[in-house]
């Protein structure tokens, strides 16, 4: 079960603004209703608070193990961009977050969701 | 004949906001007038109301089925467009919708279409 | 000499919002100076008005005939682009259209003409 | 069901060796165990006999309608490449033919199935 | 754990040659060192001999079915791709036989590991 | 030395509006510091005034001409840039007109320079 | 009617072998059935003999203006082909000469030929 | 250690806006915690002040030699990133600038890091 | 300085033959003229000897090591390549292995380097 | 004009077979019928002869020097060619050598020109 709790953050390393995003292109889960595998890019864009504010951004071997906690889950498309998006925002309280996930698909179908944390730029 | 209560739908799996893609690039139809194929690319694109709003999503498989009662369809590249938003608009009533068909073309000319419902973003 | 009379059209089959693009990747006319060929690739985007208000769409078929008019001309990249955009208009009077030329070039220069009618979107 | 008789040939229109390759991007066909289509591209590629021997090439438009008639078929990939094979070296026996035919596959996994008729080169 | 058994087979459909080539895409083991997940493509190329000669083909989905058992196994990328060879190798007695894994690699170093059987071509 | 009085310029075709871009992709001109030669690609992009206000366009191959002239000048990126813009500014006086740069580099470093005259789209 | 008086030759230059290849990416001709223009690519391949066997290489404007002699000729794929060889070999009288030509194609299904003069490599 | 009084500027070479970009694609400095090199591009945009505005650009060179100055240091992305904007911004005190860098990344992770000075358009 | 040292070795885990690729495309060295940092990518490609032959494969994190210890060497393209064939040659001794150096280049020019030992195939 | 002295040279640093290839990408010349610039990419490739038989490389920056001597004379594509040839024949005396440029081509024919020295592979 992907564990929320695995996830690590540090103080922003500077007051002026930072846009940082995280591209994990070797994601695997398990379809809920057939049990066959899905495979994905995680793509992960926020911008942190200041550390005058608290300000925190998550720590990179941290988020690759978390990540790797989806892999033997059955779980929609749209709830794992939920989840990440969910504890993402938990950890770090960014000013604003998107979660974007693409699917290699099935059937000659692939999909795309986007979930948004705060005011995100278009 | 594209039959739409092969759509089925479930509820939106979040109440933050979700944007949700899929692209069939294995489309076919029939051209009315000279009965030769037509192949293109499908992409639905849509923004789902919240779960406490009744939103709901189509389902990945229904969608699928669907899409393949064209395969011997006599019709328009425009009719398939708008038939997919009208059928898809009223399975899902979502905040917005936009449909758009890619067209391999015919004669060195190819096309796109593209339909949409409510106020799909630029 | 290109035709304008062998356009033909259609009414818009929908009366929600259309946007339709077609692509011809080959096109020829000749240099009015020189005689040579030139190459390029004719990019026509445009929103019909619904029918409800008269509006119609250009038919593929006719719109390659049309096209292939220029084949024997003499005629300058911007004179293509502003013919072909005068003609459509006039054809399907859309809210508004997109005429953009995209020429292979001559001498190291490549070059890309582009004409709008109405309030095109950027 | 794909009709062989179909395919009209006219003669090789030169003594000298000539080498011919067709590239269909759109075919079709429906999966025999489950019904679902497939979609592939299929190289045919051949060295006809010279007029001299009596040989002969396919005519283009006529090994496109040759091809239509497997959209409604439900057939696998290997017999579709083995189909093909057989017909066009019963309607032309050429020097040598390839036959490939790249699918576009299911399930994570796609295909290209090679058959060959006479002396092909590598 | 991999089970050779799932691997299920069909006579070769023509006496003529055929070459056959699956390409699984979405192939992940674990490094039995780390336990980290490696991603991979798997390439299987084959002759299959000719039905007089009781030759068969691998079915595609059961070498789907059969490449999951990998996903949770630790295992190195050599033994990953001789272990197919050999599973492939027994199932189907083919002509010949190439496996080529590609992984994605780890630390900036990416691998191919390219196995064969029988008189492959180069 | 780059003569300005080589570019010749030609009535705007149209009163409705025009966009042309010219992109030259055999540029060259000389480091003024090493003598080494600088390769770039040239990108011009206008919109001329109308007919009526007296609006002309610059001639291609005239511009050819005055961009070879650069060839044996020893000057930087960004008088490059500038004095392109000065030239054709003064040569035309557009509605806006845009010059970009873009250099091979040197040392692992390659650079884009930007200039613009009037109210260039964004 | 392409006339094969144009192509002018020159020595080569060098006893030392030569490989020489033109690539002209802007050849138009029509369908002899439908009128209809095609368009392709043409690779001329070939190795000169040398200037002590009078040896000689077709001059580049001369071939371009020849190829321009197809422009309103309606002739086959395979005739095209066959016509620049038989007139190239005439005027260079090569060690070997490969003429191939690619189409963008019509319906779907695009084409090569490729004619071949002397004892040409693979 | 990186070393800022490295950086030389020159005084903006025209009035008239300039926006200047240079690419590094050869970057490389350790990671502080497992001492393993790092390997990104560093994209750094900016517009620099008029000259009657006492405006400068950096000179090409010595930024090539300010960032080798990384090669050996120990210095997590978002510091690296945050560095460079600040020595910049204080060499050329620019209308706005933009410092972006694209690590390679590790573990399967691909990481952006975007910093901001001034009014930086989107 | 690089330490063959480093290179770890595991037996060849199948009898039957293996072709092994590993690319590491992160390397970097100095120039040992002017000091400046070189950037390449390192293919090393061999087949290791049957384990009955006391076959031994060099292990991945090893040699991502071992490849580590040039980058701050004062060393030349052939030498970089001669060195790594040398000592991957004396540790693992293979039926054959090639090594093919990739640079960036320094002012236009790019350049590949090629070492073999034993009879690698072309 | 070029200058075969300005050709450097260094002692192969290694008995075992090299392979060396440089790709020069920036290169320009004068066609001399019309005094027009022409622009091409160079690609040496040769085995240089072992050290123990007096063999020598070309050094890197003595190359860029020389080929830049072509900058501003009238020279045909196949003059080039083999000019090149001769120069780094005579300087290396090499196992053998390949000399290609590419140009980027005249009214829509681009070419090739490869000249060879010794028995160079295929």
């Amino acid at each position: 079960m992907p564990d929320a709790s695995l996830l690590e953050v540090f103080p922003t390393p500077a007051e002026s603004p930072l846009v940082i995003e995280h591209v994990a292109e070797e994601f695997t889960s398990l379809c809920p209703k057939t049990g066959h595998p899905d495979f994905g890019t995680i793509h992960i864009r926020f911008q942190p608070r200041p550390p005058s504010a608290g300000g925190v951004c998550v720590e990179l071997k941290s988020l690759k193990l978390y990540l790797q906690g989806f892999r033997n889950e059955g779980i929609f498309y749209e709830a794992v961009t939920d989840r990440i998006r969910t504890d993402l925002a938990c950890a770090m309280r960014p000013a604003w977050l998107v979660v974007e996930t693409h699917w290699r698909g099935r059937g000659g179908i692939r999909s795309v969701v986007r979930a948004t944390h705060g005011a995100a730029p278009g």
